[in-house]
Formats: C-alpha cells, structure tokens, sequence
C-alpha cells in the first residue's frame, strides 16, 4: 500500500503531532521519512532542545508509517520493542528522521531509524520490531 | 542528594511535564517514582492510549530523576541509550513508571524502569544508560 | 512444563554448553537459573574474563529456559530480540544468570536477565523478547 | 590507527576465534568485516544454525574492531550496550559481519552492524555503545 500524499496529509492532522511538531514527509516502499520542528512546551529541561522522548516519538512514529507503507489494507502495526541511542546533543530548529524497515515476516517488521539534525549531524540512531495487528487505519 | 518534596514540586512545573500529563512523585537513593495521566492530545492514534512515545518520555524522565537523586550538586544526567519493551496495550486512567539505578560508575548511571497500569498490570519495561554531565539543574 | 532435573541434565548436556561452560541449574514457573565457570578458550582478550558474547550465551540460554519453563509439549522458543548493558569487568571463576518471563502471550515471550559475579555483584542485565514457536525440543 | 592486515592476522589467531570460527577480514577509518565459519560445536540446539550467542559474539567483536581501527595507540574498548535483532533463521556454511562507527566522541562510539548469511540475507542486525579504554591491545 502506498500512501498518497493525501492520505499522509489528513492522518498527519492530529493532536499529537501538532502538539509536539511532528509532520510526515513521506512514506513508500517500506521507507518513510517525518520532520520534528519542536514546539517551545516540549523543549525541557534544556531550552532550544527537544526532550529525548520527543525525538523517540519522532522516530517511532515514522518507523510505523514505513511498516504501513508496505502493509495491506486493514492493518495497522504497534511497536514492540525500540532501542535508541542518543549520539550528541540535539540543538536547532528542526530534525529529520528516515526509517526503513530492513526485515518483514508476515506478523512482524524489523526496522532501523536515524535522526539528523539541520546541518546533517547524526542525533540518535534506532532500531526496533513491530507487529502487524489487525485495526483500520484511523 | 535527596531530592525534597519542595524541590520535586518545583521542577516537575514545567512546560513539558504539563503537555503530557507527567508528575513525579519521588526521588531518593537512586530510584524514582512518576505518574502520567495523559491529556487527550498524547493519546493518539488509539483513544484513551497514550502514544508508545509518551510512555518512553515518562520513562526516561523518571530514570532521570533517579539517577539525579543520588547524584552531587552541580551535576545534571542525559540519557545515552533506552530500550523500551511494550508488553501490552496501555488503557487506562493513569500509569505509574518505577526506574532504579542498578549501577553506578563516576560516569554513567545503568537502570531498569517498568510501566504499570492502574490495575497492576505491566504495559512497558525498560532498561537503560545515563551519563553524568556539569550542568546546573535548572 | 514444569522441567524435571533430569531432563535439564540431559539437554544441558551438549556441546556448545560444554565448550562454553554453562550448567542450566533450574528451571520452572518461567523463572531459570544457570551458570557459567567459563573455560579458558573464551577468557579473551583479556585473560580471566569469559569475553562479553559468552555471557550473552549464557544470558539468551538462561532466558530460553525460562520461556521453555511455562510452554506447552511441542513448543520451543527462538530469540527477537536481546538487549546487554555490561555494568562492570566479569571477573571471577564462576557466574550466575538468573532470568524471569514479565510478560506471556500466545506467541511471545517478555524477559529481564541480571548476571552475578561469584561476590554478587551486577556484571551485566537484558532484556529480550522471544517467539514461541513449533518445534521439539531436541 | 590502521590496523594492518598482518596484525589483524596475528590478534585474529586466538583460542576464542578458533573455537567458534571466527575470521576478522578487515578494519580500517570505522568500519569492520569478519567472517564466521561456526564449528559444529557452537551449532546448537538447531543443527547446522549457529547459537545465537555465537551470532551476537561475531557481532561484538567485529564491532570492536571497527572501534579500534580509528582509535590511538594505548587504547582499547569495552562494550558498554549492544542491542541484536535476530531478523530469520541463520542457516548455511558461512555468515558475514560488517560494523561501522556512526559517531565517535572522545570517550565512546556508537556503532551499527549487520549479519548476512552466504546468500546475503539479513540474518541479525545491531546497534551498540562501546567505552574507549587505556589498554594495550593484547
């Protein structure tokens, strides 16, 4: 199933994302790539720097939108197990992050993530495996 | 340091903490215990669950807190590495993190934290490194 | 599956626990118990210490008895995912594992691990998720 | 610190690497290869698949030489955390390591590795954070 920029565009519309500042760029092939411009509530306790968890949250969320690219209709997936490692401090205005699911099995993706700040720097890298459910989409 | 009430209460005011619904509620000899009741706009995409990304920021937060309390003054933490296990589906009210330093170098801080919910049932574990930094605590 | 001693005596009877030097001890209600007195081909590089992918073994087998210790006759289990902190220097003549099934569905398996040095001090912690699947047990 | 194909040869003609088969193949600027042939001993409890701590020790200790191989003379490395997803069965005569440094400070690496069998499919992949250390390699 690929997404269409439409579809990408009416499920990015929710409450969490805008309250973090999370949008979905793209999401094909069992690749997606989403945008973090963080708000100024969710850069604590160091100003001008997300917390760790919302760049965790950037990163799970894109790699389930690469599990769904690749998915059928009628499935939707959940994490169950993502390890993440923070490289060097995450300062500036946006983050990027690009995940790719590297393994698929009927029941489960495996995937691996990375963060990049503006100018290109590495911020934290993961790796995680989902499990496709049964539930629509939204 | 032990960590006071006062202190607690102080810190755990923040712009953060607020969006996502996170309260601490003790720090003391390497263990730390906090509270999410998550606000409507974290609990997506499934109503009434907070996202897997909000239970990790509760988890590192909390880890944080533990590794700060039985840190010295002037000292602050960030986290290196944290790897989440979500066991089942997180419904509920509310959810109560438990992190504990299970390791203490001069340098780095290893801990392991679970996630229950409001019936004592485990929805995420986690195990995790912090490095000791210079840094004020706000 | 409660395992008896004599079954344990007889599957930890093989070659890759006799190369290493790992003795499953017990192994019931999803709880197991082994140990490692490492032999000298796997204390390198550094001499005395089993090098850190022999106390993984012993971690990843410690906590497929565990999973074994609840299942069903005709099912054996197969490793996600493990996660190893190594908190400090193994060194010492012997090494405890002890492992615990935290969470149980019809196909997984949630598990923590600690290792213990012959002082009892933490040399090293996981967690892991495991399938369940079809297949003999040898 | 290149490391050159005759030390590698000499470190590489250890007990350990000959118990389980492991060949270190190259390392230079970050990045490592090496190659098992597992002996039948470490193939266990599924004939012909290598144990999964077999996989996991290939995987750490090409790491560590990726680690070394942009390190000074004086220095070695610890593994502080390595996270492995076991993504398929690892069947066949020969599996393929290769690990990268995705970030270096002055104290740690972070690094990446990924284990494909002699067909070239993903048979593990991982994610680590390894200590650099005073000592002398062997």
């Amino acid at each position: 199933m690929e997404i269409s920029k439409q579809t990408i565009n009416q499920l990015s519309d929710n409450p969490l994302y805008k309250t973090l500042g999370i949008r979905i760029e793209s999401a094909a092939g069992g690749e997606a790539r989403a945008r973090l411009e963080p708000s100024a509530e969710v850069c604590w306790p160091f100003s001008g720097q997300p917390h760790g968890g919302i760049l965790f949250t950037l990163m799970d969320t894109t790699m389930a939108w690469a599990v769904l690219s690749q998915s059928e209709s009628g499935q939707n997936c959940t994490t169950i197990n993502l390890n993440i490692h923070y490289t060097q401090p995450a300062t500036g205005n946006f983050f990027i992050c690009g995940a790719r699911v590297t393994h698929q099995t009927t029941r489960s993706s495996f995937l691996t993530a990375d963060i990049h700040d503006e100018q290109g720097r590495l911020v934290a890298m993961g790796q995680a495996t989902f499990r496709i459910i049964r539930a629509e989409l939204l």
